[in-house]
């Protein structure tokens, strides 16, 4: 037996990925691992996609609903998308092949809060799971699973599947060994308990996951990196937004609002959130904790030296050079790291408990502090809404930042309506973007829209906003939140037909 | 002393309404009690309009920040408005003269979730708070009150208020003390802690407020009942909603979803929610229970006879007839009726810990899952969009009901896109009208817009829904969620042109 494979059982499974492939058929429902494009299956899917490209060209139908914590990478949704092997997706998808197919109307895709992915698929929403495809580090001794770069939904699909597809993957470090804590105590209504965490780094379940051997119908060997691209290296715009935050913090904190440690920070994805965590750095804050999905580059940064003391997440998600970094020094990254499911990492009672402090990128906000984190021009998806409403819902700061602009300045993310709306009015107190910041608590929407024009819009758009706000003030039927319903999505309209929102 | 004020240091701060109301000064913050119509002061809101009106008369600025519970009745928000006196409102209104001003722009207005407003009070969201005004049942020997008809957000003005005012109402019933569980835990973070409830009828706390002597600068003698107005009684519109509900639950039931008691029922504000349970009575279901914010007369009858066991709320808002037959059978109530404050009745940890099964009214919803509970056509506000998100997002399944048109059909409740999002496509799982039961659950949406067409809309309008997704799925430069953006808001807008949304 192999180092990573010590059970003997389920080392009698080990088998190749076309084989391990052959299992699945079309229209089974198949939760797989991965999250933020960590912790995916390497191997089968692309043994999958292989088999479902022979069906179609027989002219046979080949289709699955894929479920997964979060996004994963070309391997896994590039590689199913290609062959349109994918006729259902969710939670959540950066991937841009199976991106084209959903905005092409050729695959389904629902988009879903991560925290609530794994309640909604035990209590029967996505139908019966037939099988699920993890990826592991190593199968102990006896039969239980060292977790890899991610845990997502992995325990319930391990819990839920009728068949199991364990991938061994031997370039997920040893060290990861000890960085989980899967929480067993989870139940359906009326049956759940209290989750009695209340510090970020709170250990209250076991390091490895559990499943049925009777239930695994293969073992697959993988041995290659988590293929994660690079962010953006923070430039002059998000380090202005950082600047923004850092100050905003700092004045809460001088007036008591915050504790000097501020509170558990929830970060989003993107490069934008990612910036804004460098910027922290600067912020000359120490003892910060972190409760959130994904450690990305800049929450590793802050970890490296101790500004962030302890992190809790559900997955890794770094650049190759930031992998570098956490295996050189994992045994300091051990120690300050906790990888949960993701039902708790984005559980609303533990965000709420903790306080969460969420800072989220965003697509385009309105005037009135509506919120849009996932569509261009209101119809096609970007990659979702992600874990960003479980903590700006729950939590107890919520902040989206974004530049003020988009494409070369073409689009104003500050616009009379937003296009599709993620995130309501209730929902957002502070907005950011590098113009300034806007201080949204405790504000009606129309002292809202004033200060969002003011602080947030480019100068380029601002007057465009003072005039839509200025007309609809006059002539909107209602006044509480004043409109042009004619108008309010014209801008828009008018970047579709011409390329820009400018008049 | 009187019997129902029992403590000598506050029984020596007696004075008349007209006196109290002389502390209240122009600019300040004010947290009264009130919920829904229930437990708001009777008398020194009409002493302070008074006093307001007279200082308009003389050409003075007066005007005040009003924070409540939740909606109150015209003895409050109506005198005040009357007067101009609000000049900023939260978190939630169903008075019409205050209403009008809103939609007019003559006062400012924030709809707030009702689970989020003590918190965000305590986090200084809304500035300092200068004094409360509480209408209590009782002052008892040592100072503590009995509460009334509404909690609300009653012990947190008690507690960061500068001054309080205690309106003692000697017609609220004295069999009220013992039916309410005032929770004393909460904190801010980082210092919460588990709240140890995990059933609708647990007791975690003590059944009076307590508030700090020195503070409270006058004691008010009032003697008026909670005015409150009738429901309208079940029509054959909502008995079909609440046939198709139930027809839902036996088949969840019968499929091993839901339990056969269900789940903690919470049911909004408003005719239909209510007329939705009385309806449920007719489900033959027995062993209910209820984790809600409002016990309206719908759930009163289902407490009668016991269909539900116990209702947990923070407030009770019944018709005339329904406090009479409330008052006549205390004791049957008493053992059945747990009244919390808000903070706990809406709390996210409590909500989701339960898995309520959420019956929320609406206003208008789209093809694509996303509910307006607040603005006709974008810009007048109705009410505000309560506790409705608190349970929608959190507990397990959220349903959403409503005839399929209102104004006798000249609008359609179903729409292409709605003109306000209160609840996103992410957390509407059950929508229902007079016409079927469309089950959003596990659903992308265009394929959420065709369950919805096919189910929820009116025939008068389903031609003109269907045309619209059509041309949507063809025009659309997004495939993901179809729209039009010329013509998504179109309907709206023709129904403020020409009366009607028939084109
Ligand atoms: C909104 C979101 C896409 C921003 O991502 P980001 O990497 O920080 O920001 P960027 O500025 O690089 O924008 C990403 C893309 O969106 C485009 N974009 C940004 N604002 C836009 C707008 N208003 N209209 C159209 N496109 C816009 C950018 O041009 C860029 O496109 P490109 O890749 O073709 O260059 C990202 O934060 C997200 O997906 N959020 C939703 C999920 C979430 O919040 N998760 C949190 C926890 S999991
Ligand atoms: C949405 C809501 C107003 C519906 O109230 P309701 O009493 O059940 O429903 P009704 O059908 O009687 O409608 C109330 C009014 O809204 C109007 N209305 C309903 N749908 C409408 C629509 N799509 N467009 C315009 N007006 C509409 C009705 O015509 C009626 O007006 P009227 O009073 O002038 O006759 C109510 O449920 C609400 O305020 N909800 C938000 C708060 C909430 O959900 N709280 C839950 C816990 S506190």
């Amino acid at each position: 037996m192999s180092e990573r494979i010590r059970n003997s059982i389920l080392a009698s499974k080990l088998m190749s990925a076309e084989q391990a492939a052959e299992i699945i058929r079309d229209g089974m429902v198949v939760g797989m691992s991965g999250f933020t494009g960590a912790g995916y299956p390497k191997v089968v899917p692309a043994a999958l996609a292989a088999r479902i490209g022979e069906a179609h060209g027989r002219g046979d139908r080949f289709s699955l609903n894929v479920l997964t914590g979060a996004s994963t990478a070309p391997e896994l949704d590039g590689e199913l998308a290609r062959v349109d092997g994918i006729g259902f997706r969710l939670p959540f998808n950066t991937d841009p092949t199976m991106r084209a197919k959903i905005n092409k109307g050729e695959a389904e895709y629902m988009d879903v809060h991560l925290g609530h992915v794994a309640q909604q698929a035990w209590s029967g929403f996505y139908g019966k799971m037939d099988v699920a495809v993890i990826e592991v580090t190593t199968i102990l001794e006896d039969g239980r699973l060292v977790p890899s770069t991610s845990i997502g939904n992995n325990k319930t699909w391990l819990d839920i599947a009728d068949k199991v597809i364990i991938e061994v993957n031997s370039q997920q470090p040893l060290g990861l060994d000890g960085m989980h804590d899967i929480y067993f105590g989870t139940a359906l209504p009326p049956h759940r308990k209290p989750i009695l965490l209340t510090a970020p780094g709170d250990r209250i379940g076991e390091p490895y996951l559990r499943v049925d051997p009777a239930k695994v119908v293969a073992v697959v060997e993988s041995n290659a990196p988590d293929r994660l691209g690079h962010f953006t290296p923070p430039d002059a715009i998000s380090k202005k937004i950082a600047g923004h935050l850092v100050e905003f913090f700092r004045h809460e904190i001088r007036h008591g609002r915050l504790p000097p440690d501020l509170l558990p920070l929830q970060s989003g994805v993107g490069n934008v959130a990612n910036a804004v965590l460098s910027g922290l750095r600067e912020g000359g804050f120490t003892g910060l904790t972190s409760f959130t999905e994904v450690i990305q580059d800049g929450m590793l940064e802050l970890l490296s030296d101790d500004t962030i003391t302890i992190a809790s997440a559900t997955a890794l998600s770094l650049s190759p050079e930031a992998v570098q970094e956490f295996v050189d020094r994992i045994d300091h990254y051990r120690s300050r790291v906790l990888l949960r499911p993701q039902e708790i990492s984005n559980h609303a009672e533990l965000i709420r408990r903790l306080g969460c402090l969420g800072i989220n990128g965003m697509v385009e906000g309105d005037l009135y502090g509506n919120i849009n984190s996932t569509h261009v021009a209101g119809t096609s998806i970007i990659n979702g809404i992600g874990g960003s409403g479980d903590f700006a819902r729950n939590g107890s700061l919520s902040c989206f930042v974004t530049p003020s602009v988009a494409k070369g300045g073409a689009i104003s993310c500050i616009v009379p309506m937003v296009s599709h709306v993620d995130h309501t009015e209730h929902d957002v107190a502070i907005l950011v973007t590098e113009q300034g910041l806007a201080d949204l608590r405790g504000l009606s929407p129309k002292q809202r829209a004033r200060t969002i024009i003011e602080h947030c819009a480019h100068p380029d758009y601002r007057p465009m906003l003072q005039d839509y706000f200025q007309r609809a003030l006059q002539d909107s039927r209602g006044k509480h939140t004043p409109h042009l319903l004619g108008e309010a999505l014209s801008w828009h309209q008018r970047f579709l037909e011409t390329g820009s929102m400018r008049a």
